[in-house]
């Protein structure tokens, strides 16, 4: 089920390069070279776009959060479905830069390209092409074009396209345009891929262009949204050139006619601005979106460049991770940490899509992905991101509750299983809303940010309330059963594992909802201490009475686990044990994934998992369990997992770590380091895998480096894979910068900002002043 | 739960009547008065069309078996799912005979209606209407209207309208017609309605109009099939009168004007003929068609009602129940055998849909409701008939073996759980396809039928088959499970109760498969030992292997039956117990049926059934239960189940019967007598409810006579309810026909037909010779 592959792209450090153009790689790479800044994302089409065959590439921009609903059908509804699906809109096209020499149009696929190399280029946060082009009449161009997408102003991008004639005067032409006419990418029978909306859904109510100036207008029908797109333009060019606009049915654009000379560099720089009406009122939005694409021509693509490349620098030493004598996950990791970059929503409106903003699979949804793999990553990097991804769930609280309610629970919150704007929008409950662990997970999620920020506030303004609700949810949901010995029982529900459904005590789920309730108990304990007006003020406002939080200690202390006392393991939930394994034997590979291939009765029906379920129990809550026990479970689970979720092999991974199982936790860790970047899936082309790299970075520092944090507590317990020489990454915590660097037989931690700091390696406690150097344990 | 309810209908023993006519009643006496013949069904719909209030009345015509396929759209898809959706389609409407009085149109809004009776007719077989009309002008009419659908020939309906002006002379116009304009009812939300097939789905392919006849040739678009519906009238007025044709887009008609006189009557006699592909090749219809229609002419209005006659007269010769004391409950036991011989497919290719042929709701499926609920009425009074249902279930077993297959079973045959053409069509597989039971419920009534009919042919040519596969099945389904101490497992299924879904062990589940191994076990030892070269060609067209046979009976004989200690019960599955008994209390009464008003996760959390469960399996395997099992199990699961499903009272009454909770047994058989008559779910105006009228027969015949087949033996144990004087039954059975008659204290037995009998009478063996007596012991 691991495969293994060999690399796709040359290892390089900080680049990730195409060295020569091939159609049948065309869809991949324009999820690899994407861009985003978290709000617009564009896939790494051409600016010319693309005429090669049918199905090997997607036109793709996308603006985080920006969706369009329909009614879902159903081949039989029945009372609390979901109702309205939301899918991440395909929006205006900005990237057209068309290039025509004299009479022919510049394209990939015509001519001839006789020098190619495309860079996504880490440290200056730009997609850059250069290449050499000669025409089916023999007219030659050097064609050299960098993009961006500004993360400092997060509704701007830019690109500069540079052409210089090689072996002609004569004229050449630029269009500049924005194309309204787009749509999204329909799928009948994979959510993965795509959505079910059909056509075109956004509207072109207004168009402008005059001079080097354009703008579209468009709506959404059923959402009702509007979006401004502009561009300014501007073009360098020693030879004279004339300026004409067109307007089309969906498009402006401006042409650009330059009497060039052979040798005369001629650059046009075009500013894109995005803002729609989800930021700001509709009346502003022309106005803004002229503002910012005018700012931008102002600044100069230049300045513009060179702040991207210092907000890069900032990141990269607060975030790198480096790997010598690996060039290979050097460059995966340092991939991956760049597209969660680009992914992130960072607006408290806005979250991560499973595919970022590179590809319209799971059509732009958030899930738990967040909470439970991407947010450590930011978490102890960019805690401010990290913040602003909870936010967003506070965002949701409300329609939270609705649901709830309509789930017939008479208090508290539950969380939609996948969601952009806070309504469910599942349209499978059992691997959908049957998954209550997303309450829990966002409620470990604040517990483990506030054990990292420390930050009072967002606990006292949000974080409280959530747990709240959440944990009044639970408190409804679950049961003291008699059968049970009088435990607290939590029925029908799906765990993280989406290969067993509907399950009465899955065991994940009640861990974590346990945790749920102990950590509401001990947040509703601190407030009223601590912050008595705030906790006053929320106990009236949802009528919070004490019996309440006194049973939310009852229920987390009463918790019903499922134990196997002849295994010694705990079963995934009440009847996983009553199941047969699944026939791996006489499973033919092509059979992967499952789902793709048996009907969910039938995977159901035998223990087999899509993805870690109780392990990842193990590693979340690490010190709830003996070394012996993680160890039996992971064997005992390790056999019956097919790792058909991209969310399964960095957990296997982190907890292979921890037991001493080096070699698979380093060959589970290869399988996510470059699983993009090296198509393990071969479903790339639908996007990123966002919370597959976020667990590269996990594998490495909470896998190979050990890192925890139990009872406040930040430990290490590092371990250098074989192959490497050594390797270093930057922890955030607790107001602290602080540099670890793991080599064969010692670590060494640098404090690099804030106050010494008493924290633990390998068991040992020690009290971190400055840059100190210890033994590993291994 | 349980509802009571006064008597719509006025009480006749043989009757059905309306004495007066309201629009707000109209669109469930479409219902009541539906006349049909297992092949052709009409709706209770007036000759003249209905001209009410939009939603209060369908008109519908219906074939059994003829239905039109759309993809079914799902808001996520996955592996395995039913593809097309399967409606039983609104045929040509046949019925239209609009009547003119000079200038002005009856319909039964307009004017006055003085004198209105309409009356179904139980021993005639016909629905007979009467009433008197005087237009808005002034002029009155006497309007009589006799309507049948012939017994004897399936494709043949006939009409005789009559009409005789009171108070004038003058032009009285009879435009008799074919609609093809027909669509069926959609609905969105609530599949018990109706199909979302949209719009008109039968185009007109051919018209022909001569003279008195008429006929149109319509097609279906998906299923490509066809079918021709003809005319043939003939008028006898005293009065000369003119006839013209008629041709529109999409109908025919013959228009009779006759120069009326006063106090002369004129007779309008129609003759209807349908007949589609899925009875005869293409090109034959037309011809047929006509054939028909023209020898329904030959033979005259008068014939066909002598033979409709003669057919029911032998119907209940065999069939009647009465019971004296009870004109409502005789009326209601009367209304139901009546409905269930209209609703019977008798071809071996159709079957009985959950609402017969007199609405769209669940489509036109059929249901397991055929084998478990229906069939023992036919059984053991028209063995004949339920052969042919038995059938068609042979007719779709390769379609069986097919889906089989498609759920990952390598041997055997897994039947639909709702299906016309032998593909599963349900939308919901929780509740549809999980049903596996369903395989288990076509076996045990296989060896109902054997035992009662002794059909060895059909054993040999069909049944044995059908065993086979259907073990098969469970064979390859269940697994030896060491956590369940090595018992035979039937893991994610779901049992009848539809409130509790995808479980592990469901009772009623393993019971009955465990049953349909041991009789496959038992048919195939029988097929070879007494027709060795049909086993043997059976064992080399299925490579059916020795092995094979002998797992059956191993997986039988270590079936795993859940079963709770402490209380003494069959759980209804193995984790039933571990989930919190429904709030009964605190749900309001508006909010059943459940499933209206509570998301699927909600109900299935929770112990609450929709229909009897557990309580199904006492009753059909009553030898395998003592009587106190079989009161605990009662007491248990009455307490919790809503009978929110029209299956469930029969069987609790049957129950009651048995453990001797007289009133309890009384109770929810009068609820399951006349619920279509009264309306008591308020649902009838959808269509009947045909289960539940068989479980009328069921409660009496089973229940109060307590007759049991066990080890090849029949017995009774009659009782008779406090309020009856007494009540008599016939049962047909090897062969003989025996007539029943319960007293107060003593019932006798009559051998009506065959040979002399050995049974039992409360326990005590007795051999029945001519008629004899005996005291009844409770």
């Amino acid at each position: 089920m691991l495969k293994e592959k060999t690399a796709i792209y040359p290892y390089n450090e900080w680049e990730i390069i195409e060295d020569g153009f091939k159609a049948e790689n065309n869809y991949r790479n324009e999820t690899i070279f994407a861009l985003g800044n978290g709000y617009i994302g564009m896939r790494g089409n051409f600016e010319e776009g693309y005429t090669g065959p049918s199905g090997t590439g997607l036109e793709g921009t996308y603006l985080n959060g920006f969706y369009e609903s329909e009614v879902i059908k159903y081949g039989e509804i029945a009372y609390g479905y979901a109702e309205k699906s939301q899918t991440m809109l395909n929006v205006t096209n900005s990237k057209i830069i068309k290039l025509y020499v004299e009479d022919e149009e510049f394209h990939m696929l015509t001519g001839e390209v006789t020098e190619y190399k495309r860079v996504l280029d880490l440290k200056e946060g730009t997609l850059k092409r250069s290449l050499r082009w000669r025409s089916p009449k023999g007219r030659e161009v050097k064609i050299e074009v960098k993009r961006l997408i500004s993360f400092k102003d997060k509704h701007l991008a830019a690109i500069s396209y540079q052409v210089t004639p090689l072996n002609f005067n004569g004229t050449i032409r630029l269009l500049s345009a924005l194309d309204g006419n787009v749509t999204n990418l329909t799928t009948e029978n994979d959510p993965r891929v795509g959505s079910g909306l059909q056509g075109r859904v956004l509207s072109v109510e207004d168009k402008i262009i005059e001079d080097n100036f354009g703008a579209l207008i468009q709506k959404t029908k059923n959402t009702n949204f509007t979006l401004a797109c502009a561009m300014e333009n501007e073009i360098h060019a020693k030879s004279s050139y004339k300026l004409e606009n067109i307007s089309t049915e969906f498009m402006v654009g401006v042409i650009y006619t330059v009497e060039a000379k052979k040798d005369e560099k001629i650059t046009l720089n075009k500013y894109i601005s995005y803002i729609t009406s989800r930021d700001l009122k509709e009346e502003l939005l022309f106005t803004m979106a002229k503002d910012i694409a005018n700012r931008g021509k102002e600044e100069g693509f230049e300045k513009i460049l060179k702040h991207q490349r210092e907000f890069l620098d900032d990141f990269w030493y607060r975030t790198d991770v480096e790997i010598k004598g690996d060039i290979a996950l050097q460059q995966g990791i340092r991939f991956n940490m760049f597209h969660l970059l680009q992914s992130a929503g960072r607006d408290g409106k806005t979250n991560i899509a499973a595919k970022g903003l590179t590809g319209e699979g799971y059509e732009g949804h958030y899930f738990w992905d967040t909470e439970i793999y991407i947010l450590p990553f930011f978490l102890y990097n960019n805690p401010g991101i990290s913040r602003r991804l909870l936010e967003y769930r506070y965002s949701i609280l409300d329609k939270a509750r609705e649901r709830a309610r309509q789930m017939a629970h008479k208090k508290g919150a539950l969380f939609p299983w996948r969601t952009i704007n806070g309504e469910e929008c599942s349209a499978y409950y059992p691997a959908g809303t049957a998954q209550y662990h997303i309450n829990a997970d966002i409620a470990f999620a604040i517990k483990r940010y506030m054990e990292a920020a420390e930050d009072n506030d967002f606990l006292i303004n949000n974080g409280a309330e959530i747990l709240f609700e959440t944990a009044r949810l639970w408190a409804d949901l679950g049961k003291f059963i008699e059968n049970k010995g009088n435990k607290f029982c939590i029925n029908c529900v799906t765990g993280p594992d989406e290969y067993t459904a509907i399950v009465n005590n899955n065991c994940y789920t009640n861990l974590m909802a346990k945790e749920n309730l102990q950590y509401a108990y001990d947040a509703a304990k601190w407030l009223k201490e601590n912050k008595i007006e705030k906790y006053e003020q929320l106990v009236s406002q949802l009528n919070l009475e004490e019996e309440e939080i006194e049973f939310w200690k009852k229920a987390a202390d009463n918790m019903y686990i499922p134990y196997n006392e002849e295994l010694k393991i705990y079963p995934q939930d009440d009847s996983f044990l009553d199941k047969a394994v699944w026939d791996f034997e006489n499973t033919p590979k092509e059979n992967y994934p499952l789902l793709m291939h048996y009907h969910p009765l039938v995977i159901y029906r035998h223990q087999v998992c899509k993805q870690a379920d109780v392990v990842l129990a193990l590693f979340m809550l690490g010190n709830k369990f003996t070394k012996e026990e993680k160890q039996r479970n992971y064997d005992y689970y390790e056999k019956i997992t097919t790792h058909d979720s991209s969310l399964s092999t960095c957990i296997f991974s982190i907890v292979a770590s921890e037991i001493g199982y080096y070699k698979k936790a380093y060959n589970y860790f290869m399988n996510t380091a470059r699983m993009d970047l090296d198509d393990y899936h071969g479903n790339t082309k639908h996007g990123i895998h966002a919370a597959n790299m976020a667990g590269t970075w996990m594998c490495l520092v909470h896998g190979f480096a050990g890192m925890r944090i139990y009872d406040n507590t930040l430990s290490f317990n590092p371990y250098l894979p074989e192959s490497w020489e050594e390797y270093s990454f930057k922890i955030t915590y607790k107001g602290r910068l602080i540099g670890v660097t793991v080599k064969r037989h010692e670590t060494s931690y640098e404090l690099l900002e804030g106050e010494a700091l008493e924290m633990v390696h390998c068991g040992q406690k020690i009290f971190l002043e400055a840059r100190q150097i210890f033994s590993n344990v291994i």
